[in-house]
């Protein structure tokens, strides 16, 4: 294979794998709905001009590139589609922090950095880097900005989007793009950097990044409420980011059945309330300030608000906050001990999380009688995992037959609120279909323009995000 | 004209404005450089549908669109190039706000409502709607989204841009693209909206938005600083961004002789401080919270100051507050006092600031002896203005003459630093050539590639942002 000697030559030793030489790993592929697809090799370039090299190459020898970061998406954006004729691109020998600007509160990763690391170089000098989910540890920059990554600090923060000033990207000719600007006004052309992040690598590939950094946080104060129903979690979130000047950090709404999923299935979850309530909230308030004294005008918010709040605790220590977030987390782990499940990765604008929960709730309880609705998610961002467990006495295979329905039932609810059925973990090629049946087709027009115009010949990441034109 | 005729009866009763008919408030130009340009007319449909109609049948005809909202810009976005061919299409009877959801921190606004119409409608609810700057009775929201202004507050709400999550737009060809989606979190398919925003009506034309919006403001505390050096004032703005728990919202710096233009010339200003610095900031802090004791955090901060910091003086009621804002506001007409002046709109990272200053004002000096660099501006954007007052003297005429030079040696210091010769007021007419000059060719070639997806024949605002491309 003349074409992949010459790039290994060119990229230097171990940064071609070829297939049956240990590339098990990037073909691996979180939920197993698009593991070990073959492909023609796996690149490994050590640096951008590596990437450019590589690029081009695949350009001249019409190959298709699938760039991969962490390898932790959940739609399959980073595997291959069936063919085995594509290269998987990583980026993961791109892994130096370029530069850090404690002052201009911001730092230069390439997008092989894992997330953890960049967050680690923020904190050095008493900054923070706030985008944080539990893949941190694995999943990469850059992979983080193509999927427009989410996470527990959007409320407050923003998107990965929000968190970028620059990108340096690797184009579909094998060209880079040098914007790796630090600056926050700048209007002296059209904005490009937003069309390669969230794009899952169909339009560029991002190779580094200049990100917003935020003052480091001292001090922190969480809180569980008890909650009657999902409009007073509405109401109680208005109150919270008023009275707390706006420093509301995390919002966690929590259905009872997951809750209990946690506290049944999930390591160290016990009944946080002396209760039980339909709903829960996990609240978090965070201030890079001294004696800010967030304990007590949470304790102050909370006290007075309205109808609806039931009992809640803040918590004394760290330990107890902990605690407190180990529900949280414990969910879609304990999930699994109950039945298979289909998830749902949803928005809707706040205001009507409550509204979307009871009708999407009554369209899947006369779908499939039985079926657990377990829903719990960023209620500040309108972000809820809408998730489905199996009626108790149901087959798990029998119910994941269902997927496709029950998920475009769910979606079809999501669009009468103007809502989106893909909010934090991308299309991928888990959703090309969803988009094509529920996007105005202006839209997708617009889509495969801007396809064209940055990739003609269609070889950056085929498959992923946009449907193919209907003739 | 029958193309004309035909519009006006689609369009309704005083949609068309013919030459000779009262359209010379739609000529003007604030700063002069770009006025009574004439047009065939000006349209001014009442809805989104009419703005259609109008785009379509002047895509039939071939003619050229100006979309103009307050027509407030100073670059000459909103005017017409030369040739008397092109219409203005004036968005101002769309003006109104479709939507208020206090619970969803957001509002849907026409193109047209004045941006302190938005700011009225965010305050009824109890809300802030944080865009806001001088020409905030005139201007429309549709043009500060479409050139993503800046203003006061980008420091801690961000310009335009970040403010939006939804859109509608008619395109070049006259479909209407409904993005009104009202979601912190959707990632079903590429930014569509992020492409239009600052795009001065080039790619397509906004012509409703849904806003972000943010609990209402009930704490501020106002301070002068006096500092020794532009340094200084860039180590105070990290100490206080961290030690107020990250709420300045505004930190504008402004040089000794700003000041006493100010001083000199403009209504109500006084010597804020007993003596004289090179330097001066003005920091105000904001919250929503209740008793959140700003000035006491500002005092603590300001106390325990960093070298370079001179006498500094907090403001003890809204009136001195409203005297130190009077020193920044008067600067731009108090220059006008001191005679002619170049303006340049320009940012550099934070932390380069005082580094560019000097440069740029060694630059000047230099190819001008005895000008005045008047440099005032938002540090915390690293976005100043760096503004070149005319020698004592020396004629007006003559310093005019040399603006390009001047203006093109500034933004050759800018690019040192990897900064924007395009800050916050956008490229409009006046700066295409400095887009050409100076941008990577990478970046022109795909911002030619988007014009010519988005609007193949090239009627949306010709002659604005893109550079005709090199043959």
């Amino acid at each position: 294979m003349e074409f992949l000697d010459a790039l290994s030559q060119q990229l230097g030793p171990g940064a071609v794998i070829h297939p049956g030489e240990g590339m098990a790993s990037y073909l691996t592929e979180r939920r197993g709905l698009f593991a070990d697809r073959p492909v023609r090799a796996v690149l490994r370039p050590a640096d951008s001009a590596g990437v450019a090299a590589t690029v081009r190459m695949c350009a001249q020898q019409g190959v298709a590139i699938v760039p991969q970061g962490g390898n932790t998406g959940l739609c399959g954006g980073a595997a291959a589609t069936d063919g085995g004729e594509a290269i998987i691109l990583s980026l993961e020998r791109l892994n130096r922090i370029r530069a850090v600007d404690a002052d201009n509160f911001s730092l230069t990763a390439e997008a092989g950095c894992r997330l953890s690391a960049v967050q680690a170089a923020a904190a050095a000098v008493d900054r923070l880097f706030p985008l944080s989910y539990a893949a941190e540890g694995d999943c990469q920059i850059g992979g983080n900005l193509a999927t427009n990554a989410g996470g527990m600090n959007v409320l407050r923060y923003g998107n990965a989007r929000d968190l970028t000033l620059g990108l340096e990207v690797v184009l579909a000719d094998g060209r880079i793009w040098n914007g790796l600007r630090a600056l926050r006004k700048d209007n002296s052309g059209y904005d490009l950097k937003d069309l390669f992040i969230g794009a899952e690598g169909t339009l560029g590939i991002i190779t580094a990044a200049t990100l917003k950094l935020f003052p480091a946080i001292r001090e922190r104060a969480t809180a569980i409420v008890g909650l009657e129903s999902a409009e007073s979690a509405v109401a109680l979130f208005g109150i919270l980011r008023a009275e707390s000047g706006d420093t509301v950090t995390s919002c966690e709404l929590m259905g009872r059945q997951p809750l209990a999923f946690a506290i049944d299935y999930a390591e160290g979850c016990v009944e946080p309330l002396p209760a039980a309530y339909p709903w829960y909230l996990l609240i978090e308030l965070t201030s890079s300030g001294h004696e800010v004294q967030l304990g007590r005008r949470l304790e102050r918010a909370l006290s007075a608000a309205p109808a609806g709040i039931g009992d809640y605790r803040i918590a004394d220590n760290a330990d107890e906050a902990a605690a407190f977030w180990r529900l949280r987390n414990g969910i879609p782990g304990a999930q699994k001990g109950a039945g298979a499940s289909v998830k749902n990765d949803i928005s809707v604008p706040v205001a009507d999380m409550p509204g979307f929960i009871d009708a999407a709730g009554a369209v899947v309880r006369d779908a499939c009688p039985g079926v657990r609705v377990c829903a719990f998610g960023h209620i500040g961002d309108g972000n809820i995992h809408f998730n489905l467990t199996r009626p108790e006495t149901m087959d798990d295979a029998d119910f994941l037959a269902e997927w496709d329905e029950l998920t475009q039932q769910v979606h079809d609810v999501v669009m009468t609120y103007n809502g989106s059925f893909a909010a934090e973990h991308g299309v991928g090629q888990l959703k090309p279909g969803e988009v094509s049946r529920l996007k105005d087709p202006v839209e997708q027009d617009l889509m495969r323009r801007l396809k064209s115009a940055l990739d003609p010949a269609g070889r950056l990441n085929p498959g992923k995000v946009v449907p193919p034109a209907e003739d």
